[in-house]
């Protein structure tokens, strides 16, 4: 074997922040949180029908480029008269293309955010470029399997969902009465994709999210990802963008500073619905080389 | 709630085949094998930079449409005078495209191949369009958390590969010594991406895989998935065709006859080194509504 | 040199429809038409900045993917270090995805619309598959290079543009006192493109265009090409349709019946206020294997 | 109007280069070189069939991302059972994207290559990011309706095509006795595109092409742009680079110092089997904001 290539490895520790916290025996212990063996899927479906209005029909930030999935070949080609492979075999394929942020369920990267002249830890933003992350990329986060615990901060409020407005402070997440160890994932439900099913526009209208003192909050205990049903972890304002200033921007809290995984866009209804705060969460991101963020398929295994 | 959409869900049990075994008891089961708590990834990169090389530096059928990726905005942008967003935040975003079948590590959705006029279960072929396949589609599967067994020919044989025109019998996988138990994840080690470290040519002249007596052994057995290193489960001619009848197809007989998963172009050579055949086997498919497969990264927690 | 393949030349005259009006002496005829000089592009910018607004503020139809445009190398990643090719070259790249109906200034191909079973001329509708129109696909137009004339209706009304809910008639045509010739491309001004400058709400509010007897009426005068800026040549509805039945429908008419091609969602400000009827109307489709049409840039010389 | 628009308008002069020779008298002139009115496409097909071989049929740089084109619905939906539109119409959509620099017939950006800090005319490099060149970028062109003049010098040499290692030097221009004049397309053929049709090894075993003093021999008589059969202009080792210094590239002559256009990769049998060195030339890049040049069509009028 050529010890020169990187597959099937992800990077080395001054890269992947928080996600050192993820050591064996946090790793044991997280497997063995599981009491049922229910799995559930946080995600959001990626709707790429590209002659039809699917792709519309999922949350989304307004704007941003949408899913596209294409067949290259498919049943309809058999019923028109293409010739099978050989003795028989039919087949279909496809590609899809995604730019995952503001899209659909994801997880950033630690080179997705930063200020000045720095990524996360001192690497230098100008290895960001067109052909991709040399720092800090997605490929360098390798897999979380860790302990989750779940913030449910729209059933504390005793609201379906949050109202665009509300940032979640501390106090909030104190009043979950979680118990938050080193290496968990904090997944915060603000139950905003129903606001979807309400309509676009009430999506669109903001977003509830974290505010500074909660991401600190988290921060301080070492959790290696927060994870959230909204699109960006903090609030957003009409105009889809965050109000905070950088010192207090969650993205520069989590990412930039702590070097603490974001996931984005999750589809969280079940897993609240399951009743229970703490379980086993996974997140397998693509190993896309300088990927600023990918589309993940979150399980919660309670 | 609007109950009709599917948000986080999978598909009814008739579309989603022997990944049905992976009930709540067996769930747990599987995580119980976790010993050490030590993750290992099973795929190769996705290397998508459109300017250079790189795609065609990772194992890849020939003349498959190679990985895209793309930034739309990087750190050579602010290098060159862009202007970071409010006071101060800079950020990368990016795109991707992928054809995920014999370019990188993938799951095959049920419907990725048939014979004659019906899917799997008997869906109809029709179903699958332009637009997606509406059956038996990988936003059908679900996740997988399951037992995984190691079975590593390649060891067997005493070889860092196997050769091109190997196929893999029911005798190799019993003198594996491994035990199977419903439900399990097949991993099937031929060594092949190391073929492609000595040259592309070496890689492309054909590939080792398993026979179909191979095939029905492990269905025999109830596996939910086979995974394999090799890109199409059943060894490959020099033309990168199969040379089996539709009955002795190694895809006909997991994805048609019984539903079994597949999962293509592991990197399994770390997990070969770890010494281990148990351990807990997980892959999480995109959820894309329709497609004929996602590319994954699965992941051995030992 | 391989007389087998096809590279450089169109379709065969019973794939190409009114396209064979265009004669050799048909063409001398129309170059005869240019008495200035004067270059007129008629064609709206691609705008496809991933992760920028730009692709939005320009007139396309609702819910469909936008132009995607994406640089794999370029200036901002010399800013940041990349070194240059060899002795000191440095370049840009691009990629660029279109989906050209309703998102830019396109020509459609004779394969774009039908009825039934069949395409325009009794080709097989089943010869259009997932790999492309393999009849009657815009690799089979060639070029177009006809005298072309002016139909200003939005002029001949008095307005800068004209309602959404007006649908031109033959009487219309016939007062625009324009002398049509057999081969010649159709040009029909409404304006719309100006509604989006009011506003993407105005633009999507519906669409003036073409009613069936101003369709019979052109295809009775045997022209080549109908071109608008519309994006539908016939009117649309509030929801993006046409109201027409099958017998009217506009791309029955011409594509499907009499096998004349249209042009889309051009921009014909400059041209209007050129104040001259007739001209050299030149458009090159790209020569997309089996596309159901291509983006295109128009030139009127005057 | 909104006069703040550049709709349908190409660059001011400044970023315009070699193209600004193309007055109203010198298109008028050109026009009248047309005797015959017999059109000729001098492009070869765009063969995106995402799943087989096609993209791989035609003549293209070894490494680049072919074309990739994607039926969105087809006639095979139909015979599959999707119901047509309304009273029932069909339709057929398709998406295509196209990396136009080595894959396919193509005129380039001024933008595309520089050395140092500046593009052509002392603009700054630092404008070409990733959402596109807002200095010098292909939307900046505008059309080309031009006198072409052939160069014929495979002819010349009396072989079908020129061997890889010519480099077409000043006197073989000459010896061609092509009169140029001032805004000129000059179209030089050496026939390489068959050396594809013998194999693509041969194609790929470098490529003829203009040496230095070829290039300054042309930019001296003011043409407004070089286009050839072969892919860069200039000739190409087996590694697929340019052999000469950036004082003697041809890119840095033509792009940079002159601001004269490129357009590469032509198919140029047909045009040299007419036998005629005058003709009418015209390009119509697509109007793509920022873009690094442009798939096109080129059509030669006799």
């Amino acid at each position: 074997m050529d010890e020169s290539n990187n597959w099937g490895r992800w990077g080395a520790s001054d890269e992947r922040g928080a996600l050192n916290l993820l050591t064996p025996s946090t790793v044991l212990a997280a497997t063995g949180t599981v009491r049922q063996g229910r799995m559930i899927s946080l995600s959001l479906p990626i709707k790429g029908a590209t002659s039809s209005p699917a792709p519309t029909t999922v949350p989304h930030l307004k704007g941003r480029p949408l899913p596209q999935h294409f067949m290259s070949v498919d049943g309809g080609d058999y019923a028109a008269g293409t010739r099978p492979i050989g003795a028989g075999l039919k087949m279909c394929d496809d590609a899809i293309i995604v730019t995952p942020h503001g899209t659909t369920t994801h997880m950033d990267a630690l080179a997705h955010m930063w200020s000045g002249d720095q990524l996360y830890n001192g690497h230098p933003a100008d290895r960001v470029r067109s052909y991709g992350a040399t720092r800090c990329g997605i490929d360098k986060a390798g897999p979380v399997v860790a302990r989750g615990v779940l913030f449910d901060v729209a059933a504390l409020h005793g609201v379906p969902y949050l109202g665009a407005d509300v940032r979640i402070g501390a106090a909030d997440l104190e009043a979950c009465e979680v118990e938050v160890r080193p290496g968990d994932v904090a997944v915060v439900r603000t139950g905003w994709p129903l606001a979807w099913q309400e309509s676009p526009e009430t999506y669109w209208s903001g977003q509830p999210g974290l505010a500074a003192d909660a991401g600190r909050w988290l921060a301080e205990r070492d959790v290696c990802m927060v994870a959230s049903d909204n699109a960006a972890i903090s609030g957003l304002n009409k105009h889809q963008g965050a109000d905070e200033s950088i010192e207090d921007d969650l993205h520069m809290i989590f990412l930039w500073r702590h070097g603490i995984y974001l996931a984005e866009m999750l589809w969280l209804e079940e897993l609240a619905a399951a009743g229970q705060n703490e379980f086993l969460f996974i997140a397998a991101p693509l190993a896309i080389d300088g990927g600023s963020g990918s589309p993940i398929n979150p399980i919660a295994v309670l």
